[in-house]
């Protein structure tokens, strides 16, 4: 091809993007006139990708994890085929658009990941690598290698100041994740100016150490050079950075290389003085040459004849490999195998019980031999959240097949690493840490929340139940804070059994991440728990004759109210006794349940959870939570401190009946 | 002195902690056992305190950021004659003891700051390097230097692990914090078991990349070498890391070295193997020998001569510089100066208005003439937060005197250096961020509220409001969740003058952090709001004849209510607005006061606030919320679409008038 019409190419990238974000009046021109070079050489030279199919189980995964530079990502996505308008472009940033600010997965073809919030693109690419090198050690065989996937990433100055990035490289470097081949957009320039203001380490030397193949680029703009270090990339074992040297807003006259490129549109004038600059027409605005748009369409009728071809191979691998084949095709169609759920473990009653962290660890184990797709893992505390089946063997650079995952202590990391494992396909993937430190990867949360990442998060030590470590790992207002999230479905299960139910509902939820909040502590296995109720989000575990009064509780305290209601339907009173694990899923059931539930006519309620009581007000208008901090004590000293007994629960529903 | 009770004082520590945790039968023995000859070196040897008054200005500072090693603080502070009794060692992770599980700012004399939950410790220490680096240049002259302190620490693996550790460790190498003086308790061991599963990156190289000083101790109980290394530490103009070679639980027989020694007690036959083991009597537990006493004592003579000396030098420094020396003695005492609120702005009623972080801005530059003391800074988005002030100058390596601080794209790592630096004395440190990235601090937040860290927290672009940047970016759960945290004050100003207020109820909550929330788009200033009223929390903003209905909000939701009600008293209706920006602040006043601005009997209200509408069922039934995504798009758009309009306040009061 003439090296006009790369260039020319490459500027029909960086006009796309800058135009769009002048029309919007908002946006980023700056990355994606800087990094334009860079993302064309992945597009055009190496993503095995069909713009036709987005879903191709066979591609390559392309992260920006510097999410404001979206335009780079839609100009591409325009301009290879998928199905995103010169419209959409048009409609950068607009209400309803398929082109908001930030990409978003799910809602954009072709975008693998939700990236802006920065690092959480990196962190995801890691988790991919992961899948990638896990499912093609399990299917791939000699000469029949049906996941070939490398993780192509862009990453920013910003990305690389967040911790989150520090943590993912480092699990990245150990986990010698050859998958992932990362260029770095090393423009100099942040929001607030020049790097040197407050980003000057060696990053070279910081990503050897961590055990990753650096090699640098001087020129931003030089495809050869760019093309030539990710082949050297895909060659070497180990997971990679290609930090390019790059000017932000390149070509801008007057605002490139400075932080005046970075997050506005350049204005008319500097926008057109840019394109004089470049040599590109002034007008009209989103201009793509006949030539151009020809020749990146050539990734359609090259994304065909992939996908066709690796049918093909996937076609002879199954006969040779029949079952295995099968297996591989119904995981990477993302179907849950039949009776998947047949034999989950039913618990009896049971006064002395077990901690919720303990039957977690038993489903856990049944679930996993149902599903080999269910990988997971615990950043750093496996025995304290029985996260570890039997036989699951630990995912190591030298064991890729192991289902177990030693993120060590990077909770953030892990969040973020269970987002791209879940989004990458033929995966189920959990993490689990304390409750208390869900605060560390909130935002790998939302995360999964905004893009319909099915992550599984498993949260043990869920109260002041936790004793004697204390207040600084006594979660408080997290529930409160976890239940605020739009799509994420938290759930604290009473028991054993009500903890089987929330496995099932976490699995069964492909698009939508769940929590689960699980003691340290025992908990009597109580009756009427195994009835299946649990995914209604709240239900009636008993009535004691005709209610005057409800009592509702989560997880620990379940147990506390129903013997107080026993109590008091000793002395006459007619008790409802409300299991309430999930607002979650109690909000999506219909009226009718709802009120059969909690009747309107009952306004006598107390609510009773040992946390912050926030947002309990919906349900009950007296509530006994824990709106201070916690103590370090014997578990049952807190509680007894803190007035969750039985008899103090008797009290204050009488208290409410008088 | 000789070998013997240098090595009897070392072991002191060591049994004093495993007797403790034995005691309590929980706790972690590991970490105290493998670090006392490290710890030993720092107390006995360089820090420089007071132990009957550990409030001295004059001190170093300790942190064990490590803080499951809490009995190693413990019995250290015991032994050197702090405040803390046999008694309470013995009380270990008992309601009410001074030693909880974790190390509590405020609840023990002696514990700096508080650890537990990783790297939080890391970071605090970096904001305590900057605020005596920043005090030293600001105050200190030549001969007359009274402030010299150090920042030492211990740091473990897991704190390594974690991205906090990773941005602060960055920041503090950029601006070459040599005050700190980090021993890496490097035991090769974590909760899931040998560092090898998870974490195996070339530290020295990542923190000498960092810019850092690191040296390596082979042998954690070479008393000397350590001393050495610490002695090169302090001569070298770099923040240090001094990796210490250790063996968890040293002296365990059977359990050293491994994962077993880390979090539970040894058990009686393993601690007194582990006695016999390194030659110390069996009984009686918790044994102090007299000389090892006397020795570790000698703290308290040395701690008492050292601030007298301190405090005649600063009597010499107060001649010679009277008006600094004034000053500096106001600022270590914590003394707000006289008159330091009696110039803040006030904003004439304008339809126009301007955006709460523009009047932030202005607010905070008032503030600033009068508050030498004020500094802060932004993580990376600082023309956006408008937190710089005019004439702060950058806080860098050549320019110490500077009071604004680059953190970099470092939320995590800003919320814990503001916590240090606020814990330090002598400053008052905010920092600004989105609210959308308070997730990426909310530990830092936490460990704030816990630890009576009154560190600012200034969060803009605080809801869907900031428009085009979309989902990703627009805060919906945020507001709910930090609401829910203890001790923290969240406020969200309706308008210029609110902010104003929010500002003096932040300077003046000296013991606590508060979080304020500000627009990104202009609001109103609005007739009422300059009246003081905000401290209460909400306030009566105005009432159009006898209220039938209350309309209430917050923040950008205010100037909306108040047309609606305007809309609804042309139609003859009785509405109360109550202009609602914080219900921490509302949630301390008496029940006089609430039913003032609430009465009960007006049942009649509907909320509306642009986020979450969890909680706010506390004061009202109806609530006009956001319990999903945003959108990206102009923020008039999504309002519009979001139902934030004044027609829809209206017509939603009508329906509930009816």
């Amino acid at each position: 091809m003439p090296d006009d019409l790369q260039a020319r190419a490459i500027n029909t990238i960086r006009f796309l993007a800058a135009d769009a974000v002048q029309k919007a009046n908002s946006g980023h021109p700056g990355l994606p006139m800087g990094a334009a070079a860079m993302a064309y050489t992945v597009w055009t030279r190496h993503l095995r990708h069909n713009p036709r199919n987005p879903k191709w189980p066979g591609r390559d995964r392309f992260v920006l994890s510097g999410g404001h530079g979206s335009m780079l990502l839609y100009s591409l996505l325009h301009l290879t085929g998928y199905d995103l308008s010169l419209d959409e472009i048009k409609n950068f940033r607009q209400f309803d658009s398929k082109t908001p600010g930030h990409p978003e997965h799910g809602l954009t073809p072709g975008v693998e990941v939700t990236t802006g919030p920065l690092g959480q693109g990196f962190g995801q690419g890691v988790g991919m690598a992961i899948a990638a090198t896990h499912l093609a050690a399990t299917f791939n065989k000699p000469g029949h290698e049906p996941i070939q996937s490398f993780i192509y990433g862009i990453v920013t100055d910003g990305d690389l100041m967040e911790g989150v990035s520090s943590e993912a490289a480092s699990l990245a470097g150990h986990l010698q994740l050859g998958r992932i081949i990362y260029l770095y957009d090393d423009n100099h320039v942040s929001i607030d100016g020049s790097t040197d203001l407050a980003f000057t380490e060696d990053r070279a030397a910081r990503f050897e150490a961590d055990g990753w193949h650096v090699q640098k680029i001087e020129d931003g703009n030089d495809v050869e050079a760019i093309d030539a270090a990710i082949r050297a990339a895909k060659a070497d074992p180990r997971p990679s950075l290609i930090d390019v040297r790059t000017i932000i807003g390149y070509g801008a006259p007057h605002k490139q290389g400075t932080s005046k490129a970075h997050g506005e549109a350049l204005g008319d004038e500097e926008l057109n003085a840019a394109k004089e600059n470049l040599g590109w027409p002034l007008e009209p605005r989103f201009l793509i040459p006949g030539d151009v748009m020809e020749f990146y369409r050539e990734a359609v009728e090259k994304g065909r004849e992939r996908e066709i071809d690796w049918k093909m191979k996937l076609d002879a691998y199954k006969r040779l490999h029949p079952a295995l084949g099968a297996e591989l095709e119904r995981r990477l169609n993302g179907q849950l195998p039949e009776g998947w759920d047949a034999d989950l473990p039913t618990f009896p009653v049971d006064a002395k019980g077990m901690a919720t962290r303990s039957s977690s660890g038993k489903v856990l184990n049944a679930l996993a031999l149902k599903l080999p797709e269910l990988v997971g893992g615990s950043a750093d505390l496996t025995p304290s959240n029985n996260t570890l089946f039997d036989q699951a063997g630990d995912f190591q650079k030298d064991n890729p097949m192991g289902r177990y995952l030693r993120f060590g202590v990077r909770e953030h990391a892990m969040g973020a690493a269970l987002n791209g494992l879940n989004l990458f396909g033929g995966l189920i993937a959990y993490g689990g840490t304390f409750l208390i430190f869900s605060d560390y990867m909130k935002p790998a949360i939302r995360i999964a929340a905004i893009s319909q990442a099915p992550s599984i998060f498993v949260f043990t030590h869920d109260s002041v139940g936790l004793g004697e470590d204390g207040p600084t790992h006594e979660p408080i207002e997290q529930l409160a804070g976890l239940r605020a999230i739009p799509h994420l479905t938290v759930i604290r299960p009473a028991d054993a059994n009500e903890v089987a139910q929330a496995w099932k509902v976490a699995i069964s939820r492909r698009n939508e991440p769940t929590a689960l909040a699980l003691t340290r502590q025992n908990v009597p296995t109580l009756e009427g728990t195994a009835n299946g109720m649990l995914s209604k989000g709240a239900y009636v575990l008993k009535d004691f004759g005709t209610p005057e009064i409800i009592l509702m509780a989560s997880g620990s305290e379940v147990s506390l109210i129903f013997e107080a209601a026993q109590k008091l339907a000793a002395e006459g009173h007619g008790v409802r006794v409300v299991s309430f694990p999930s607002w979650d899923l109690f909000e999506g059931q219909d009226e009718a349940y709802k009120e059969a539930v909690l009747p309107k006519n009952i306004t006598v309620r107390l609510a009773v959870e040992a946390a912050a009581t926030l947002g309990w007000d919906r349900y009950a208008k007296a509530i006994l939570g824990i709106d201070h901090f916690g103590a370090s004590a014997p578990y049952k000293i807190i509680f007894e401190k803190f007035g969750f007994t039985v008899e103090n629960v008797f009290a204050k529903a009488k208290e409410l009946l008088k």
